[in-house]
């Protein structure tokens, strides 16, 4: 099999750290080439650190230089966008970091254009390759939790307003902790209902920890360039009157420090998803089954690995780009529900 | 001071466990003469037990012969309307259990009358007494909490539809989970936030578990009788932004047996009900502050006697009658979107 | 339904303590109607307290006046026999303490003319009705155990050699921990592989600590007097190769006080009995599983209750005069091996 | 003094990751002069790796250019006997890996050879040099145990079939979870009773789980190839009326996924042996004592200086040749008794 | 034997559910036969409920009509030296409560009139009569602490300033939290040391809290009529260079509620008395030792018995005068050197 | 800003793992230029090793060639005296390690000549630098503890006498557990009264177990060799009647390990140090505050450039010598009390 060419765009974190390692281990699927990022010195020194071959600081002369199978984009999310767009017009399938965008309606063209060119986009929600998910899924399919009607989903952090990039910056992000952390669990409870678009979406959204200001436990940052929700609230109804109830926080006056969880109600069995416990009925008592020996996985390698193999029209979790939209549409929702 | 008389409608457990040990404590204020159960036998029973003067099977004729200056109402829901309209026209205070009744307009039609007739009429949601609820308002008024803008109130339980009374029966209680644990926590909530009327509400019911049977924690109930709610989940906004989320449950798969609790979140500070903690900053660092050595209070003896304090004009936390159509209305809210 | 007249033999704790209460309770079924001790002065003191019609110091009397249905034996161990013999040939079912008898012979006896009778003889191992034993038994024939090959069986006290009674006299009692302790859990284990005879048997008893003496938990004994085994250990191995692992002691150096419990490994499945835990793989991964909302029973009235039934002719978990005969000679093995 | 010269004959993770290591550190005693593994360039990689300066593939050809003074043995099961003997009849001193070998005979022969030649032959049981036995020798000789008359020795996994080497294979292995773990806590349970040969042994060997598969949690196993014992249980008596129950798992439906332990019943004292806990009376009380403070020792390094020692005729409490031959007839007669 | 004749002097709480409820046990030593209170009316309801022949509210009369051969004293603190005069005066044992007087002075007069009696004088610490205590003892006389050097000795309450009686009036108490409290656990410490006079006394008494008020966790006080100390804290050293660390206090901004203990730390070995837990070496490893089986005893009534005991000139670890002198005068020295 | 210019002497492991890795981290302050050890190997070893200009056995030829503005002082406690003194002398500012000297004298000596020279003179307090007692000045200065009035300080070892060193050498060390590791605690305990001298101090030292010998959990130690105290005691009274308890020691039959730890008690709330928990009362209740997220700091790092800020003349926390002075006078007080 010839391996597919691919480049990376953003020459951040999650470059460095995330998607290279990722894709330099899949060396029989993927051959990484180019490397692009806005400030070349920036590039040049990924490029130098991982042994790819070419650093730009154009895109457009990438595409040139290199012709790349596929891109990896991972810019602040008003770039997702336009960066995706061109790439999918240089016939390159496309990994792009979450959210999809700031817009539900650049989201959905960012499909649109994916499905017309037949190419593979996809988004960056790795949390659908830990054990857990993977054991969700089977649970579900094992009949073990029925009809799923009810799903509480929250990433809430007590003061984890990042202190570094751009995340209290509105126009570069499109939003603050819904748009960062709320979509990964809202990903997650989409998938356990079969990924269907919301009948109804209300939500708030909150900003008076992020603008007064205190102790922050990931970095310090600035409460008057605080542009952001530190929380948002919101609530979900699906046409099979199943609902989910949303939280997700940078800031809040709660317990723990950082909380990301699941709790996924079905008619036969419920399941609480860190650390996974199912709760059931078994030999006509009730039941509180646990799995003390879940592997831990890389879960941004099988994520990489997932989008190649969609790229290659194989079967896939990946998040796809009709998934992205749904999403982007409900995050827009609740962002106008909060304005009303 | 002259006592009180007062009339006990209703002669089941909550009559003969809450409400008439309590009379009898106050002694300094009212004097228990009657007991109404539309079965006589029930009526002179408990009236032996407790040594109340008269027991009745008709209220008119209690009216007639005893004129109360008050009256507790614990019967059926559907019966909380016609008794409390009743009981008012004879001029009487009424203490009413929760909820206060089947639908929104009987609620507010029963604070319209008393208004109207200037007496008392107050409902029975006796967790405003515990000492945690009061060590909640008392930070609130010192400042601890700040701005309050989002609460989590869940009453859950596992598996514990009452296999006994009318829990189930659509047309005595107007509801299950919701009416019957919900409004207990929605009803602390709407204080915290100063009993608001909200602009939105949104919700759902569900009966997969109730209507299929299982293991039974709290007796044994019908699956084919069951005719209400077993899970209520509602999310609610008000004018000033604040939400609040509400969860009850008859029936769940959820880990828990019983789990019955508030989140509330402010500014400055948030609490987390039971057992109570408060979670702020102090002396410019994250602070969690226990309170270990809150007293265990006899709840339904302090809600009599500040339904008695409000019968003689003096300050009281009772839920009035005003608080009570709002959160009835609410209620009714709550099942109209589920319906949609 | 006529009631079951029955009498009692034995007038010591466990008659006033166990058997009398639960007939007592079982007003329906059965009416107690005497009560014999060697002892008259105690016999009537039992009668008097319990309002028990008749009191004996003589069974022949007993038998003479009163004709019961059914007698319950609970006479120190040496009695069993001839208190059961003279029971059946009076046409009496019979519900006698464990274990059945000081010798297998004896309760093969027993057996066998229980057998010519027509006669319900049964055995008071209690245990079987525990929460726990029943949600084995659930278990077992839902298949969530498979094949069952091994049980490791132990009832172990620490120093529990009991002050009182007749438990260290080998002429009354038979043995010591193993007759009193380690039946119980050998009449479980036996239960879950469907009580077969074991092919062999070998074991050791030991009486080192009860010898010597010490400090007591269960009151003090008397060390000089000490004749029987403060601690038995056994293996038994049965034609379909299943084997169990026994112990049992009076006095053992060991960290717990007291620690009675059984661990049954399956081809499918494993249980820890106390509390219940079942170790399986579901969906796919290693589960375990806790049953937290177990009911505590009153295992007496249930196993009296279900020798009822089996007078009755109804379905019954009781131990049969059967299972006792296999029982006892496996505990006779166990001490002809030791004394090898 | 001059250094023993020491070859090592198998290229294994054993020797790799065990007896290398440890005989470098111990450069006073020993010079590790050669490697010898049937793939000579496995035997290579090792000698360049640890700076070893021969590597073979033939041990004939090792002993003619090398001419250790003791040989390691760390190769699959049924080479240990060959290889010691030929050993042996090279002048070596012996330090096989654990078991002995896969026949009773074998060893017998291995012992009196070594004992012929006045070698020293020893058996890796590295075991011995814990903290924690080292402490339970001392109790012993303090008296604070008097006389040991029952171990209950058990070394269970719940899914640990090994997914790599030949463990599952019956004719190189000659067992499997009795040949690989059992006889670690064997030879222990024998050391604290002298070492005496038993005079009854009776077991039972199980493979449900090991041919039927399913989750591993130690690599991936071929149930289709699977051809040891899973698990094996035995009773073994000695002539002074001590016994052992000894237990061991590959696989078992248990809830712990490693569990070794050993507990030793005393007259005056009993102990846990992990972690160490010993329970007697003291000052006239039941007493638990913990030691909280044991060392962690390099327990391989340990075992191969006591081999170096028993070599140059020094105390040394490794496991000697007729140790060995003991251990190995007990496992024998296991596996006959499970066949019966 | 005849019967001791017992009269009960003081009508409070300690006499009603302590010294009556010791006394009537007793039976086979002592006969109480009169109660004697300020107040008639209570000694005669404390008669009544006990079953007491006579009450008084006049010791002299009581002396007169009853001519007790023992008093047992528990009044308040000032009246136990003026009382304890008369009685040994009335040729009487005396059984007088905690702590022996208001002044170092008065319990030396004590002392020396019941030495010239001949009379048993004895006080009521009965923390002396606890397993913990007992065991202590044994420990010591066992060898097992060696020479004891150093206690730390504290009996600390975060709130316990207690709401009843004259606990915070120094006229009648004579002080605080050291009078009260500290005594109890300095008894111990003078008896592991064998009860020396100290060479130097040196501490400190503070009343912050008392004075200012707050929340209360053993009734509400009165900081205005607060005359003693809440917290003393003192350092005392012996001739032969032990030493012991005193804390006590009725309130102290700690985190605990009520924290009695004492650790006792020795040459061999060191002691945590509540629970009790004995640290040292033991087979050349540092050991901590539990004793987890220690019986609950009722230590007012083992006390009492000590004190009946040492009346009739049996041996008794009763606190003796001499030993209350000696104490006594330790509680001035820390009042003088706190005043300094 | 010029650099300032340091130089080291002391050649151990406090050089090597804490003073120069700080120094060389506050690259923008100070330059280590020289480093000074008896043994002209070691330093030459040290310089090497953190490439350090020069090395010397010399301090005069040091000061000679080097004239450094700082010299660092880490030689045994009788070397500071002499070592300050020449340093001052030659005009820099020293940072000496603790404790200050062996004598008082010496120590307010020291302090002296730097104040005549208008020099800083610190002492290396490390402790003052952690995240808690940063909070407990915060509390302090907030009026969260109100006037603090007592103090438990106590840094205790069970058996950490330590194997290396000179820490057992009383003519070099000054003495044994004060004054290596109570003088930590004190130096706390004293900050938080605001260092006040004490108007009396008594105490006492032991040295049971250091002089007989025992398991060592810090290496193994010569008990024939042992001449400083293994423990003291003391307690000191302040002017304002505040009071310190003092506990130290190398080895204590205790439970824990290595505990130390500080309790402060203030009117108004208490703290204990480690982890840090605050005891007041809040809202009317009483309440524990815990600060789950506080740094862990590199505590020589923050102490080192809190000197160098000294030496600046800008505000630091770091011990000053008139501090040191009383501290040390406090010690030998102590020990002149336990000669008495």
């Amino acid at each position: 099999m010839t391996l597919l060419k691919a480049a990376i765009i953003g020459g951040g974190n999650i470059a460095d750290n995330n998607h290279i390692p990722a894709l330099i281990q899949l060396t029989e699927q993927v051959k990484l080439v180019a490397v692009c990022s806005r400030d070349l010195t920036k590039a040049r020194a990924l490029a130098d650190k991982h042994d790819i071959a070419h650093a730009f600081d154009s895109t457009s002369e990438m595409y040139h230089q290199c012709t790349p199978d596929l891109v990896i984009i991972c810019t602040p999310n008003n770039l997702h966008y336009p960066q995706t767009m061109e790439a999918l017009n240089h016939n390159c399938h496309v990994f792009c970091e979450k959210p999809p965008a700031i817009s539900a309606q650049n989201a959905r063209d960012m499909s649109t254009l994916a499905a017309q060119k037949g190419l593979t986009l996809a988004y960056n929600f790795q949390l659908r390759q830990t054990s857990e998910w993977s054991l969700l899924t089977r649970c579900q399919s094992d009949g073990l939790l029925g009809n799923i009607y009810h799903i509480k989903a929250h990433f809430l952090r007590r003061r984890g307003i990042p202190g570094w990039g751009y995340f209290t910056d509105k126009g570069m992000q499109g939003g603050g902790a819904l748009m960062d952390l709320g979509v990964h669990v809202l990903d997650l409870a989409l998938c356990a209902l079969g990924y269907p678009a919301p009948d109804q979406v209300i939500g708030n959204t909150y900003d008076f920890i992020g603008k007064t200001g205190g102790k922050g436990l990931m970095g310090a940052w600035n409460p008057e360039a605080f542009g952001v929700e530190d929380a948002a609230m919101a609530y979900l109804t699906f046409p099979n009157k199943a609902s989910i109830m949303l939280s997700a926080s940078f800031a809040l006056n709660t317990q723990v420090d950082k909380d990301r969880n699941l709790e996924i109600f079905g008619s036969k069995g419920g399941v609480k998803l860190f650390p996974f416990s199912l709760h059931t009925e078994l030999a006509g008592e009730l039941a509180d089954v646990q799995f003390p020996y879940l592997e831990e996985v890389d879960i941004q390698l099988k994520n990489t690995s997932a989008f190649l193999d969609a790229c290659q029209g194989k079967p896939s979790n990946v998040c796809t780009a009709e998934q992205g939209a749904i999403l982007q549409e409900i995050v827009e929702r609740i962002y106008q529900s909060a304005e009303k």
